[in-house]
């Protein structure tokens, strides 16, 4: 077997050539009036007929011949016959002679032998006759056939993307169905045994993952304006990959796989591509995005994005939508960019392209600091803590703080957080949260919220327990939250205390150092240490399980309610809700702190007034 | 019968106040995530299961115990006994004891009895042993169940708009369906005896015209997050258009109708709101618009809009969009209002806030240039000609030229054109026209082409014949067009020439005078009465139908067509391509002319290499 070798990665351009050198075209349809919105519009259209359809009275009055008004004045009107009279919708009955004129309403048509009209103001009647006040010229007050739309004239050209004012000129010249392009057909294959849909059963032991990548990236295709299509999962063996890839290519203008952790998923698929279809590129100098391959299989393209989510978000987005938006006739969306500045420095030097992720939050002008979303790429919240991707260029080893950077976001209906929040994670700021309109919170935990709200780029932290330093911030509001040892309904181990964990054999589920809740722990513990005058060091140590924490509020009570440990630390909240036994230790404050130079951002005074209602205004100070 | 009174019209203010006083809201349902994009979430969604699943190596290497670790180093390695592998999608089948190890592959799940790993590159194995050549602490190169995502955790708040990303973030979850805002249901009722749908075939002798408000505002529903409900056409009858409203207000959220040119329809529906719903406003303050009813019929809320297409999507734009984008919980879309500058001045002294439709064009630095669209509220083509809409607030009474506007786009998706070109209507300039990305032409003529050119709007100009006053402007190129006398098939009248017209009893058919076919005929006359030594004013007069002029290139041929005349002024091209007779009389060069100040604008250039290409480079000078 020949391999060819792809010995240097291809430059990001060489990348998007190769795949504009696919064919992604989905070819013609018609659609009715009613679907056109948002489709293309294939070939010119020309009106076929006029509009209107007749000559038109455009004012309430008298159909007449303008010879007959000739010289006619204020003083001297024209003396005219009414011969009979014309409402909109209907055919008139009468046809004019010399010196005749027909009552006429707006929008009727206009009777033989009439050529103009007068309107009614600038007559008077007469019994039978009408006196006219004014000479008009021939077409006065009459919008002729065609006077809008003539037929034959150009209506819409090709390639028009079908707004609801397109769709008016439409409907006036009696279209109801047009030739769009079709929509290009994406079909999304994801490989891997470990792959699980949503709403199946995870096998976590066996350590199956919900697969995220088929969903996003059909979502990202149906924002580019193609039309995505999932195929079932393939396990890593060749034969029904093979088989799914072809099937993939036989019915699909594009295929999109994404490359499992299992390098022999990966393996196969190049396989396939190389053996059996064409492979154009293997490896793009782009970080993340370094394994992508870009080929045709059958009469398809092909391209291989990352296994991260992230990855491959970053990736479609930046080589893959932009050639679905061109098949598909779609113009890159007017929002699609948001430019801004770095919020802070990030270093970066290993001389590839690099796809930053970053998220969107407003300064105090409005102005959008863009901050580098530092989660690693396997991590799939960053995804939804990333607005978008910054490209920073293979030359540059930093991006400065303040540095102007052009973002792209994921989506256009993507919108910046009004609000961003980072520090403790609480169930009662989760129930503030809810009332604020698209907030973005990220709960770190309280020492690297208070480092980050130092550092200037969130606009409020909320830490929980005592706060070491000082920090130039303005508390929002507190409330007050009772921590202590969470245990199994029923509290069956009989657990009192903290000095329970030390002196019996009880298997613990801590919280991260960064938790305000895991401060207290340890202050309390420190405090028994001195009661005991022993050292806190000994009493940590003698906790089974004290060294491992873990990051969410819940997360402790769920490890004791899945057996995996007896006592967890936690809230008296959590265990209620979730109906576990609860050993009160002590109380903390959580406090609401804000950026000073945010203060007057609308959704901080939201905030803050929020947090008045709920705890009142004693919360302050 | 009482009617309330509505002595003064309502402010646009109170307009929005009583329709933002109605309730359109959808409900709520249930959807699956393919098809969540889009859709407005309803209610917080927690994590129900950590992300990832388990703890999870980071790296390919060794799992292990970190107590096993302590001081090893480069010189003095940790040597643990290797008992077993695990790789990705594996449930791992040892477990440790103190001093052993397990080979571990990236995304693999931790064995039991390891609370840490080591990268492959700090080890070395010797046969069954492994050896660690440097310390870690509980957690180093793990991910643990739950870091990425934590069971517990706020993963998405109440009213997010589902990006993809948001799907992203929903399948890692395992969420396969989520609880989501209905769209408000919108019925539009259309009314009028003259209204024909699209498709259907139109009788314009009895003034029939197509219905446009019905699937232009339809479109404009669910641009707005909406779903639109068409209900067939009600006559003028009273119990009919009775019966479709209410059956319209059984079923849906919110009921528009947009008044028909016959007043009965509009009196009828109001009476039917009056007097067995609630009326709640009639009439604002607003051109176009003062017309518009408020109120509530049934559960069902009710707007009824003007009947012109042009002011029915104004006011729709205007009062209603917003309303159904609130129910529907979708934001403003972003890119749904421009900032320009007006490009010439506008007058306006009515007193009442003006809804101007407008368009839009680049200027030689991509900036916005606002021009009114001056054509008729009934011209269904100004909607085509119309980018959107700039409010201006009753005390104004002009807007001047250079002045800063916002322009409130028709739908998100409208673009203005890349080209706007004014001027002579010309089959061969369409299909110059096809080969450009998204132009804009509007067929005025030749004279007011000029016009417009000299008061620098448009970027070109396309002028038939001869051109009478100097022009500063820059010629891109130019071709010639045969004109003359279009004929039935096959000439039946043996029509020779232009004398005929005089000296014959034929029925002719002109071009308007804006037309430069038009100018050159009357330059014709004016030889040919020269020649006959008489005055072109009487030749004029002695043909039958001369003072009678159509818009487009093909409306005379067309009326030739259709037996209503024996003769069309007409191109030679169009006699051809529509199988009719022609009558040579001269030729006439068609220009294309380039405003100065835009010679450099990229779409100016691509025509001038269009012109190029078609009629080669002896077109220039």
């Amino acid at each position: 077997m020949e391999r060819k070798e792809f010995r240097d990665l291809a430059t990001p351009a060489e990348a998007r050539a190769a795949i504009d050198s696919l064919s992604l075209e989905g070819g013609l349809e018609r659609v009715s009036l009613e679907e056109a919105r948002g489709r293309v519009l294939a070939a010119r259209l020309d009106a076929e007929l006029d509009v209107p359809g007749f000559d038109r009275a455009s004012l309430d009055g008298y159909a007449l011949r303008a010879r007959d008004t000739f010289g006619a004045d204020e003083a001297d009107p024209a003396r005219l016959e009414v011969v009979g009279e014309v409402h909109a919708g209907e055919e008139p009955d009468v046809a004019l002679e010399d010196g005749q004129a027909v009552e006429i309403s707006t929008g009727a048509v206009m009777p033989d032998g009439a050529d103009a009209m007068v309107p009614v103001e600038r007559t008077d009647t007469e019994g039978s006759e009408v006196l006219v006040r004014t000479s008009v010229a021939p077409g006065d007050n009459v919008m002729f056939a065609g006077a809008d739309v003539a037929a034959g004239e150009r209506a819409l050209g090709p390639g028009t993307r079908i707004t609801p004012r397109d769709i008016g000129l439409l409907s006036a010249l009696g279209v109801d169905e047009i030739p769009v392009r079709g929509r290009p057909t994406v079909g999304i294959v994801s490989t891997g045994d470990e792959l699980v849909r949503p709403g199946d059963d995870l096998e976590s032991a066996r350590g199956e993952i919900y697969d995220v990548n088929s969903y996003t990236i059909a979502a990202g295709v149906e924002d580019a304006g193609g039309e995505a299509v999932l195929y079932p999962h393939a396990g890593d063996e060749q034969d029904e990959m093979e088989r799914i890839l072809r099937e993939a290519a036989d019915e699909c203008d594009l295929v999109l796989s994404s490359g499992s952790t299992s390098a022999s998923a990966v393996d196969v698929i190049y396989r396939v591509i190389e053996e059996q279809g064409e492979l154009l590129l293997h490896g793009v100098s782009v970080k993340p995005g370094k394994p992508m391959l870009v080929g045709r299989l059958q009469n398809s393209a092909y391209v291989g994005l990352p296994g991260y989510p992230v990855s491959a978000m970053m990736v479609f987005r930046t080589f893959v939508a932009p050639a679905i938006r061109e098949a598909a006739g779609v113009p890159e969306p007017r929002a699609a960019t948001v430019a801004g500045t770095m919020a802070r420095e990030e270093r970066y030097e290993e001389g590839r392209m690099r796809l930053m992720p970053v998220g969107l939050v407003e300064d105090s002008n409005d102005e959008p600091l863009v901050y580098p979303v530092d989660k690693g790429s396997g991590a799939t919240t960053s995804l939804a803590e990333a607005d978008g991707v910054v490209e920073v260029g293979p030359e540059t080893d930093y991006v400065e703080a303040g540095e102007s950077v052009t973002v792209r976001l994921f989506s256009p209906d993507v919108r910046p957080p009004t609000l961003l929040g980072v520090g403790e994670d609480d169930p009662a700021l989760n129930r503030l949260l809810d009332g604020l309109e698209n907030p973005r919170y990220l709960s770190v935990g309280t020492r690297p919220g208070l480092r980050r709200l130092r550092e200037g780029v969130p606009d409020v932290a909320v830490a929980a327990g005592s706060i070491d330093r000082d920090i130039d911030a303005e508390e929002l509001g507190r409330w007050t939250r009772e921590w202590g040892l969470v245990t199994q309904a029923g509290n069956p181990h009989e657990v009192e205390g903290l000095a329970d964990l030390i002196d019996r054999d009880l298997r613990f589920v801590n919280r991260t150092t960064d938790s305000g809740l895991r401060s207290s722990l340890e202050a309390a513990l420190s405090d028994l240490a001195a009661d005991r005058d022993a050292s806190a060091r000994d009493l940590r140590e003698a906790i089974d399980g004290f060294d491992l924490g873990l990051r969410a509020h819940e997360s402790p009570a769920r490890k004791v309610i899945a057996g995996d440990a007896d006592v967890g630390l936690g809230l008296r909240a959590t265990a209620e809700r979730l109906d576990l036994g609860f050993v009160s230790v002590d109380q903390q404050p959580v406090r609401v702190l804000a950026n000073p130079d945010r203060t007057g951002k609308e959704s901080v005074r939201e905030l803050a007034a929020a947090l008045e209602r709920e705890f009142g205004p004693e919360a302050d100070g």
